[in-house]
Formats: structure tokens, C-alpha cells, sequence
């Protein structure tokens, strides 16, 4: 089946990049293909995709097993073989995750505005996809159908290239997937995994200006730093998520502490996850918060003035305010007032997500219009920072740059657009 | 006056990567003031530098009356000295774009969607300025106030490095349009000239990711590659315009034959120019539409079908069909129908501008659906694709990328965005 994959592994010896170079000649042509389905062929073809899945899964579990064993070996930790691990319930999810995408509304030939000139030329920006997306991501087998199917439901084509240690995983869920488009009557090479795992392919992957049209890294912060320190086409990403909650003086002490409970601890391992809390001096509530976090099992740390609340409190060092912990630790400070707050945010966030919890409306806009991070709210927990949260179906990653796309990227994130303009005969005077 | 341009040239030697990172975090700080200013604030400051403009006519001629001098001694063409020389008119016009640009709706704060969250959660998303925009041009002083215009008037700070040749003009330009920011009470250093020639400040600005958020070349195609081909910030351009005119069989020959003249010959050195004329083997026109591109005094490469339409045609060389002549010179195929002319326009066309002629509204669809370029247009001179012809005011270029903004780019395309989300305390579950 790997031949759906990857048609022509057999070739003989071949530089990475002349091997990025033809897998991504051969997802642009099916790119094309893609283009001429309908809405609801690229639908169709998707829950073909995720009925392969569903229908693979002794070769897909076994495939996995085979990861799992050399993860164990190799000595991944707890954590990276939980990531890795598939079972009967988590391929279901993953093939269901393919429906739901399949179900959600296609924004390729949307109309963004349309206007009709002076001179009679009508004008109007549609969106169309992208073109060749190229994925790096690590552990997570998931990755590897997520990505395809938003990458297909946008009418883009996708090169993956995964993690060493799902190889096996990878290719059976690749190989599963592409089978399904195929049946489905759609391009099987509209999605790709890079059939090596030479490593100069993700630094021909990086430099293929032209032929991949974007890149979105999905992975740890070093995958991302080099990604983007290396990368000549556009990235798409976020280094880290040092998430910032303000409990200003006029916040609702019960709400400031179910918020910063959830914004930390729910699940510490995201990237939507509270790093900083910033107590207002004038917030009556902070001894309360503060020990909520610590009965919770949160090891926090703090400035002075913070750890004056709580013998608990272990002093912060200055790398702490500018550390994602991805952890039960929060850095914790004490700020005089909303624009102490706006100054240390300003320095310290990564552009992520980042809260205020107040009931003084004035001081919430401000706060809203001052942070300048890809996401900023008012009296909800930072944990909500998600695609699939915002409405948008699911998430091929959350943006922190300042171009194209900001916050959680989803279709549309995957869609650019042109101008149609449809004329009489205008000529320019 | 130069002191409201860069207020520290005294310091001591100072290397171009430092120079440009500290005018850099000067613009930054500029930006972020500038952003506390409401749009009627922006626009009356704009006003004040455009009325600066005109009152520094003195000042900015005899500048401008050095560098034309010096250009002459240099041996500059006749054209480049067209573009680099300034007279009362044309400074008035540069005047007067400014005011027009202080007249466009300020696209900061508007709303871009808004959505209710079934946990109440209010989301909108929310237009903000870029933040630092670095413009690298050569020898039309205009850009010098056309581009800080337009980054002002969107909420974002400029940092410009223009041409040797314009050096005195840009600086005289620039002074009086800082001191008429200044005069308003908006930050002077909001809009910068990089002080220094040295040419090590183009790289720096390249690679000043973080601190540079976006960079625009204005100039000819070697500045733009050169650009493209070195920069670690996202690059605005087109490196050239490639402009296909397909005549289908269906095509008004009378029609035709205008929109062929006036794609080609209205102005034949705008990246919007006709370069190569596609004549449908069926189109009954051709032989007018060639005699009268070749009476204007158009000199037109063929294919061998072409050539035998007249006698007067040229052969082409393979690399015709690849090239933007930016002058009185067309290359011309015949092709057998619509996939033909497709096919020729997916091998050859910048992506930037393409138009078909025809009465038949199918083929006009699939043309405008299947033509992957910036600006696709049917029955109409591609010499409309400028921000100006759309209706957009002004253009700070036009983009043949596929992120972030495509053609025309005006003030929306020196914006992006940002999530508002407003709860009442929701926690994710």
C-alpha cells in the first residue's frame, strides 16, 4: 500500500532535496486535480479517507505496536510513548476527527467583498486555496490525518514529513488515507509523507521556496526554532505560549480563582496554558488564588511581593517570567494597576494568549486593545485558546506571527485569495 | 531639520545592524504611541505633513536639484532621471496623495467576524496594525511620502531606505514630513529614512526579524530578488508581471483588438503591461488585432503560427515567453482553445496579472476559476491592476505571494488582526 504513498521509493539513490523537489512537483499536479472537485467530491473523499482508517486498523495498530516497541527501547519517555501510543478508541477518534473536517463548511470560492467600479469593471476577492502545504511534525501519528484532511478539505495538497518514532504509524495511516482518496475518485498524491527519514529532508522541506507554498512546524519549541530560523518559504506557528492572567482589582474573587485554577491546571501541557499570573495589588482576592494553586498541587513562584502572600512560594529568577512550563509551575508577580500589568505583559508575553479578569468594562477594552497578542480575553480562561474552542472545527496550529493568519489557523488560515474582475471591454484611459 | 529624521547621527560609528535595530526599537516605541491616537488624530497629522510638504517646496527643490545633478554627472539615463526629478507640480501631487491617503477609511478596529460560543464566550476579530514596516526602494523620491502615508494611515510605524540617487531629496522629504507629524502631535519617529547609504543596511534590515515585521521593496527586479532571495522577514512583492492577454475564439474582435492595444501599449514600462499575446487558432481577429499592435509601433515575437499572420512579426526565442519586456515589444502565440491558452499561462505567467477576451461567460468562468494568478480578468486591459483602478486609494504595492494578501495591496494588507474574546468567567471543562 505504500506505493500510494510514495510511487517511486524504488528510484535509486537520490539527493533529499531531489526527493523533496519530486514529491513536491507531485503534490502540486494533484493539487490541480484537487482543484477541479467539487465541494462535495473533496467531502466525499475525505470520509472515504476515514473509512481506509477505520477499515486499516489491524495494520495501523500493528504498525504501531512496531513504534511503541523501539519508543520503549530506545527509552522515550512516559510521556512521548503516551503521545505515540494508539489504540481501538484513539484510531476511532482520529478517523471520526477526518469526518468532522470533511463536514465542515468549504471556504475555497467563498466571496470575500466584491465592488463594481466607476467604469462598470466588476471586483470581487475570492478565496482559493493556498496550494502545497508542507507539514513537520513529531510523535503524534494523529498529525498525519489531521493535517491531510484540513490540508484536502482547503483544496490544498499536503507533504508530511513525521517523527522517526511514528514512522511506522505514519505510513500505515498514510498509506490507509490515501487509499481512501483514491477510491473516492480524488488524487491519492494530493497527500504525501516523505518516504525517509533523512534528515536533510526537512532542511529541503525549509528551502523549497516555489514549490511549498507554507510550512507549518508541529512539534516542540527546538522543532520550531529551527524552522523558523531556516525556513525560505512562510511558516505558520508559535514558538511557545507564555500565557499572561491579570486579576485586576476590580476581578471577582471567586471568578479570578476559577480562572486561574482552570488557565494553570486543567491540562498544564498546552499551549494555551496560564505561565503567568499577575496579581493586582489592589485585588482583595490573591491570598485566596494563590493558595487554591498551591493546594492544587501548582508549585508557584514569585517576586517578592508575591511570596509575602504565601510561605509556599519559592522565589522567582528572572528567567521565570519569560519561561513556558508546560507544568504545575506558575511565575506569579504583583503589578500596581493595569498599565504595570500592560508593561509586563508587553515584555514578557509571546503573542499567544493573554487574560483579564475584571468587572470594570472600561479597564477590560483597554486591556483588549492594548495586549498585542494573537488572542486576548476578558474574564475566561486562557485554556479556551483553540480552534476547535473558537468555533472553527479544528486547528492545523495556532499562529503567533503577524501576517496572513493570527491565533488558531483553520480552513480559512489555509485559503488565500484573488481578484475576478469581469469586465465589457474596459480599456484604461 | 534632520534631527526629527534620526535624532542620534552624531553618535559615534555605529554598525549598519546596529543602526538599524536602534531605529528600529525607536520606530517600535512610535508605533505603539501612534497606536493610542484615534483615526481622526492619524488622519489631521497626515494633513500636517502634507501641508509640511508643500512648505518646505524650497527646501525639498533645491535638495531634489542635487541629486538631478549629480545624476547627470553620473551618467543616470534619461529615464532614471525622469523618475529621480521633482518641479512644483510634481511635489503638489506628492502633497496631495498624502491628503487623499489622510481621506481613506481608517481599516484599524474594524470587526472582521463576530461569533457567540454556545458558553457565551463573545469572539471577535479585530483589524491592528502590522507594527514596523520596512521599506527599501530606489530612485522615486515620491515613495519616500506615498509609503510612510499609507503605513501611518494604518496605525503602523516605517522605517524607509531609499536610493543613493534620491539621497538629498528623500532626506528633505522626509524631514518636513516628520516635523509635520510633529506639529500634530504624533510621534516624528513614526516614519524614518535610514540616515546612512551604506549598503551593509539593506542586509540588516533583511534579517531584523522581530523587530521589522514586514518588508516592501519598491524598485526593479534585481532590488526585488535580491530581497526575496535574502530576507528572514515576510517580503511583500512581485518580483515581475508577466501579464498574459488570451483572445478566445469567442472574442469581439473590435474588442479585442482595444484591449490588446491598450494592455500592450498604454504605458509599457507598469508591471501591469500585457507581455505576451495569446491568440486563439479559432479567433477570426487575429490578423487586425497583430496590424495594430505592429502599426503602433510594437515589435512583436512570434511563434511560427504567429509569424505567418504577418510578415512583420519577429521569431521568438524560447526565453520570449518568459520575459517582462517593460517596453514596446509583445510576444505572440497562437493556441488551439482554452486548455492550450491555460496551460501556456500556468508555464509562464508571474501570477500576476491575466485577462481573457471573450463573449462566451463559461469560458470566461473557467478562465477567471482555473488561472491561478493575483488579478484574473475578463474583457478588460490588464493595465487596471493598480490599487488606484480598484478603488482602494492607494497601493503600497502589489503582492504575487499567496499569503497574506495578494495584488493590490493597500492600507486592509498593511493590517492584520487579533482575537477579542469576551466571557462572563467560563473555565474549559
Amino acid at each position: 500500500m505504500t506505493a500510494a504513498v510514495h510511487p517511486l521509493t524504488e528510484s535509486a539513490a537520490e539527493s533529499a532535496e531531489a526527493l523533496v523537489h519530486r514529491l513536491a512537483r507531485a503534490g502540486r499536479a494533484a493539487q490541480r486535480e484537487l482543484a477541479g472537485l467539487t465541494d462535495g467530491e473533496k467531502a466525499a473523499a475525505l470520509c472515504s479517507a476515514a473509512a481506509a482508517l477505520r477499515a486499516a486498523e489491524p495494520e495501523i495498530l500493528a504498525a504501531n505496536a512496531l513504534d511503541v516497541a523501539a519508543g520503549e527501547a530506545n527509552g522515550l519517555t512516559g510521556a512521548m510513548l503516551d503521545r505515540l501510543r494508539l489504540d481501538p478508541a484513539r484510531l476511532a477518534g482520529i478517523a471520526d476527527a477526518v469526518d468532522q473536517v470533511a463536514g465542515l463548511p468549504d471556504p475555497v470560492g467563498q466571496v470575500i467583498d466584491r465592488s463594481m467600479r466607476p467604469n462598470g469593471l466588476a471586483l470581487s476577492r475570492v478565496r482559493v486555496p493556498i496550494g502545497l502545504i508542507g507539514i513537520i511534525y513529531e510523535s503524534r501519528p494523529n498529525v498525519t490525518a489531521d493535517a491531510a484532511a484540513l490540508c484536502l478539505r482547503s483544496g490544498n495538497a499536503a507533504l508530511l514529513r513525521g517523527g522517526s518514532e511514528a514512522v511506522h504509524s505514519n505510513r500505515a495511516i498514510m498509506a490507509a488515507f490515501a487509499a481512501g482518496l483514491a477510491a473516492a475518485g480524488a488524487p491519492a498524491e494530493a497527500v504525501q509523507l516523505v518516504p525517509t527519514q533523512d534528515r536533510a529532508v526537512v532542511g529541503a522541506m525549509l528551502t523549497a521556496a516555489g514549490l511549498i507554498d507554507m510550512i507549518v512546524p508541529r512539534g516542540g519549541k527546538s522543532l520550531v526554532a529551527r524552522v523558523q530560523a531556516d525556513a525560505r518559504v512562510p511558516v505558520l506557528a508559535h514558538l511557545d505560549g507564555i500565557c499572561h492572567t491579570y486579576l485586576h482589582a476590580a476581578a471577582d474573587p471567586a471568578m479570578a480563582r476559577e480562572i486561574a485554577l482552570n488557565a494553570k491546571m486543567r491540562r498544564t501541557g498546552i499551549c494555551g496554558s496560564m505561565e503567568t499570573l499577575l496579581l493586582d495589588a489592589a485585588f482583595p482576592g490573591s491570598h485566596g488564588v494563590v493558595a487554591a494553586l498551591l493546594d492544587a498541587g501548582c508549585e508557584l513562584r514569585g517576586d517578592a511581593r508575591a511570596q509575602a502572600l504565601d510561605p509556599r512560594i519559592k522565589p522567582a529568577s528572572a528567567n521565570d517570567w519569560d519561561t513556558e512550563y508546560l507544568d504545575a509551575i506558575l511565575s506569579v508577580a504583583v503589578v500596581d494597576g493595569l498599565d504595570a500589568a500592560l508593561a509586563h505583559i508587553a515584555a514578557h508575553s509571546s503573542a499567544h494568549t493573554d487574560a483579564i479578569v475584571t468587572a470594570d468594562s472600561q479597564v477590560a477594552e483597554r486591556f483588549l486593545n492594548q495586549v498585542d497578542s494573537a488572542i486576548v480575553m476578558v474574564n475566561a480562561s486562557t485554556q479556551f485558546a483553540d480552534g476547535g474552542e473558537f468555533g472553527l472545527g479544528a486547528e492545523i496550529g495556532i499562529a503567533t506571527g503577524r501576517l496572513h493568519a493570527r491565533g488558531p489557523v483553520a480552513l480559512e488560515g489555509l485559503t488565500t485569495y484573488k481578484w475576478q474582475v469581469r469586465g465589457t471591454g474596459q480599456t484604461r484611459p
